[in-house]
C-alpha cells in the first residue's frame, strides 16, 4: 500500500502539465505530447494484458495453451491494425507439471506446499522419502562431502532480498539453477530449495533449471517461503527430519512454439527496423500477468500509439517471443533467423508493470545526441538517466551481446519477486497507473528512434 | 508495511516509562508494572504460538492432529507450572478435506484455485461439470427462480471490505454460511463462492457451513479472490461458462475432541474463577497461527505472568477449547458441564495477534468501578474504552448470552481476513511486538480481576 501510494504521487506529479507550466526546450514538443497522452490515457496495454490473461490464462511453453496464445495474439495484433502479422515457429523440448505434494513425516507430521522446478525428474506417484540434509547456501552444499548428502533430500536455504533493481535474483537464484545438479552429483535422492522469492505467502516459486555435466535428473522442487521457515524451525529442534516428496512432472519430448511478429511499416522500408518485444509464454501456475503479459502489452501499446499518430520513418517490429521461461528459445530462434540483419535498436519489457525508474542505452558513440534526447524526454516521467554504453534484456540479451544496439527501460522490481513464477501472478497485481507510465516511456523512446512521424493528411485519418 | 510501521510507533509510545514521567494516579502502580513488564519483555506467548504451530502444525477438529495438539498442550501447560491440567473430552461429527480442483472448460480453458468448505459433499473423483450461473449477492440468489439454477453450478460473489472491527464477516459471510443450502434447495449441482476474505492471493478461504432445513448436501467450495475476479471477467465476455469441480471431501462420522484446561489456583478456592480462553483447533490448510495459536498463547501467557508475580486471590482458569472452527463444539461442551457454575468473568482471544485497540466489559452495575479501573489501566497501551454493558467471544459467546460476566479486548482486524482460514495463516504473520501488547493488556485485566496478588515471601520464590 505504502509503495503504491508513493508511486501514485510520483505519477500524478508527472502527468500532463497545464499550459501555464513551461516545458524543457530540450524536448521535442511532439514527443512530449505523445508521452503525456500515453501517460494520461493509454488503454491499449491494459486491454492486451487483461485479454491475454483472461481469454488464454496460463500458457506454458510448448503446450496447447501457448499455441492458443499465439492464435489469440495474431488475431489481436491484426485487429489493432498492425501489418505483416505472422508466426515464426520453432521446436523445443517440453516439460509439464503433474501432481505435487510434500509432507514432513517426522518428528512433527504436517503437509508442506511445494512446486516442481522446470525439468524436475518425476518422483513417480509414490514419491521419494528421505531424511533432510540442510544447507544455508550453495557454498555450504558445495563444501559438503558426498557421504553427508548421499541418499538424502537436500534442502538449500538462502536469504534473497527485495531490491528495486532485482539484483539478488542472479546471486540467490543459484540455489534453483545449479542446486539440483550439485545435489544429484553428490548422490542426493531429491532436492527442495527455498523459493527464489521475496514474499511470505504459501505460493511457491517455480522456474527452470537443467541437469548439467551429465548429472542424473532427480526430483527438484521449491518450498514456499513460509514452508522453508517452518522446515528451519523443525530442524532447529534437533531431531532427524524425514520428508516425503511427490513430484509427478513429465518430459513430453519435442514440441512446437513460435514467435509472433507484427509491424508498423516505416516510410523507408530499407532502413533497419526498431525491435520492441516481450515474451508470450508464462509459467503454468498463474496467468502470467506481470510475467509477461504486461511486457508484450507495453511494447505493442507504444507501437500502436506511434501508428495512431502517423507514419514513422523507420519500421517498428513487434516481437512476442515464445518459450522464454524454459530457456530463451524464442530469442535464440529470432537470433538464428534475423540476428545477422541490422536493427536500429532492440528493446524488451520483461520485469512486470511497475513504474520505469531508469533508462540505459547502447546506441554507439555516433548516436550520443539521440541517447541524450531520449533521457531528457523521459526525465519528466521520473526516470533517471543510467548508462550510455549498456542495455539488457532476456530474449534480446544474446543479440545485444553480439553487438546490436539497444535501449533498456528498467522497471521498479521491489515487489516483482513477491509474485514472479507463482500462482499469484494474476491481473489484479497490475497497477493501471504504473502500466500507463511504462507505455508513456516506451512511446517516448519510439517517437525519438522512429526518425520522425508523418502525420496523416486530413481526410485520411485511420 | 505501512500499517505495521504505524502500529510499531504506537507500541513504542506505550512502552515502559522512565521514572521522570509521572504516571496516572488512577492506575495501581503494581498493575502498571505488570503491564509494562509484559509489554516490553513477554516471551511466553511467542513460545506457545511458535511451539504449537511448529511442533503440531495444522490441527483440524476431530482428527489425529488435534489429538496431538491436546497432548502437546497438556505437556506445555504442565511444564509452565500450571495446576489441575486436564482434558475434558467430547464427541463431534468429523469432516475432512480431500483432493480438490476447479477448471474452466469453456470458453477459455484454464485451472482455478478452490478450497472445499467444511461439510461440503464429495463430488467424487470425477467431479461435477456444469454451466456457471452467477449472482452478485445472496439477495440475487434468493430472488432467482429455481429454473435458472437447476442443474447448474452456482457462483456467489460479494464485496467484503477490510474493517478494523472485522464487521463485514457477519454480513458477507452469508454467502459461505447460507449459500450452499439455498443453492441446493433451488436444485444446483454445486456451488462456489468468492472467498470470504480481503486479500488478493491464490489462497482460498475455507470455513464451516451446514445444509439446513433438509437441503441435500452438494459440493461447495470457495474460489480465491483472484480466481473470482477472473471468473467475473470471463463471464463478462458473454459466452456460457462451463466449470468442472472436484471436491473429494469426506464425512468420517463421530470422532473425539476435547477442551484442555489448566489453572492458577487462587488463595480462596471458594471464589468463582476467572476464565481466560482461546481455541486449540485450526483449519487444515495453514498452521493456525492467527487462528488461534496466538489466542491460546495470549490467554496462557497473561495467566503465567500473574502466577510468576505471586498468588492471586481468585483462581484463573485457562481453557483451550477444542473444535471451535466446525461449530463451537468446545464452548458448548464447557457450557454443558460448567455453564451453571458462577464465573467471576470470561475472556477469549480469537481474532489474531494484532494490537488491541478497544476494551468492552460486562461486569454488571455493582462492578462499575472495577470496569473503570480496567479501562484506565489499559489506556496507556493505546486502548480506547468501549462499552460497559457488552462483551463478545466465540466459544464463550453462548455463556455471555446466558448472563455470565465478561471482558472483551478487541484486536485490530484490518488484515485478519487477509489470512483467516487460508494456507497463509502461518507464524510469519505474527508481529512479536503487537503480540506482546496483547499480553500486556490481558495481564493488566487479570491483575485487576484477580483480586490482588500476594507476592511470594523471600526464599519461597518460584
Amino acid at each position: 500500500m505504502f509503495r503504491t501510494l508513493v508511486a501514485a504521487s510520483l505519477l500524478a506529479a508527472a502527468s500532463a502539465l497545464p499550459a501555464q507550466v513551461h516545458q524543457s526546450p530540450l524536448v521535442d514538443p511532439k514527443v512530449a505530447a505523445l508521452r503525456d497522452a500515453a501517460h494520461d490515457g493509454d488503454h491499449y496495454a491494459w486491454d492486451i494484458t487483461e485479454g491475454l490473461t483472461t481469454e488464454v490464462g496460463p500458457r506454458l511453453a510448448g503446450t496447447e495453451a501457448e499455441a492458443r496464445a499465439r492464435d489469440w495474439s495474431v488475431k489481436k495484433l491484426t485487429e489493432m491494425g498492425f501489418a505483416n502479422v505472422r508466426i515464426e515457429p520453432f521446436d523445443l523440448p517440453v516439460w509439464v507439471r503433474g501432481h505435487e505434494s510434500a509432507e514432513i513425516l517426522a518428528p512433527f507430521p504436517q503437509p508442506m506446499v511445494v512446486a516442481a522446478l522446470g525439468n524436475s525428474a518425476s518422483s513417480g506417484p509414490d514419491g521419494v522419502t528421505g531424511e533432510i540434509v540442510a544447507f544455508d547456501s550453495m557454498d555450504a552444499l558445495r563444501a559438503a562431502p558426498d557421504e553427508l548428502v548421499r541418499g538424502k533430500i537436500v534442502f538449500v536455504d538462502h536469504a534473497m532480498p527485495a531490491n528495486q533493481d532485482g539484483s539478488g535474483y542472479g546471486q540467490f537464484g543459484a540455489a534453483r539453477r545449479q542446486g539440483p545438479t550439485l545435489a544429484s552429483q553428490k548422490g542426493a535422492l531429491a532436492i527442495v530449495v527455498r523459493s527464489i522469492g521475496t514474499d511470505n505467502h504459501r505460493t511457491p516459486h517455480t522456474g527452470t533449471m537443467s541437469f548439467d555435466n551429465g548429472a542424473k535428473p532427480i526430483p527438484a522442487g521449491a518450498l514456499s517461503n513460509p514452508d522453508a521457515d517452518q522446515l528451519l524451525r523443525i530442524l532447529k529442534r534437533g531431531q532427524p527430519v524425514r520428508m516425503k516428496l511427490v513430484l509427478e512432472s513429465r518430459q513430453l519430448g519435442t514440441g512446437k512454439s513460435g514467435n509472433v511478429i507484427a509491424e508498423v511499416p516505416g516510410r523507408d522500408p530499407n532502413l533497419p527496423p526498431i525491435l520492441v518485444s516481450g515474451h508470450l509464454d508464462s509459467w503454468d501456475q498463474g496467468t502470467g500477468a506481470i510475467d509477461d503479459a504486461s511486457g508484450v502489452a507495453i511494447a505493442a501499446a507504444a507501437a500502436k500509439r506511434i501508428m495512431d499518430a502517423g507514419r514513422p520513418l523507420r519500421t517498428i517490429r513487434i516481437v512476442w517471443f515464445g518459450a522464454e521461461e524454459v530457456g530463451l528459445f524464442g530469442g535464440l530462434a529470432y537470433r538464428a533467423t534475423h540476428g545477422k540483419e541490422p536493427h536500429y535498436a532492440m528493446m524488451e519489457s520483461d520485469f512486470g508493470a511497475d513504474r520505469i525508474y531508469k533508462v540505459d542505452s547502447k546506441l554507439g558513440p555516433d548516436r550520443k545526441s539521440e541517447a541524450e534526447a531520449i533521457a531528457k524526454a523521459l526525465a519528466p516521467l521520473g526516470i533517471v538517466t543510467g548508462s550510455f554504453t549498456e542495455a539488457e534484456g532476456s530474449d534480446i540479451g544474446p543479440m545485444l551481446k553480439d553487438g546490436h544496439f539497444g535501449v533498456g527501460l528498467s522497471q521498479d522490481g521491489t515487489r516483482y519477486f513477491d509474485l514472479h513464477h507463482t500462482a499469484d501472478d494474476t491481473l489484479d497485481k497490475i497497477d493501471p497507473a504504473q502500466l500507463r507510465q511504462n507505455v508513456a516511456a516506451w512511446t517516448t523512446v519510439l517517437a525519438i528512434l522512429s526518425g520522425g512521424i508523418e502525420e496523416p493528411k486530413a481526410g485520411k485519418r485511420r
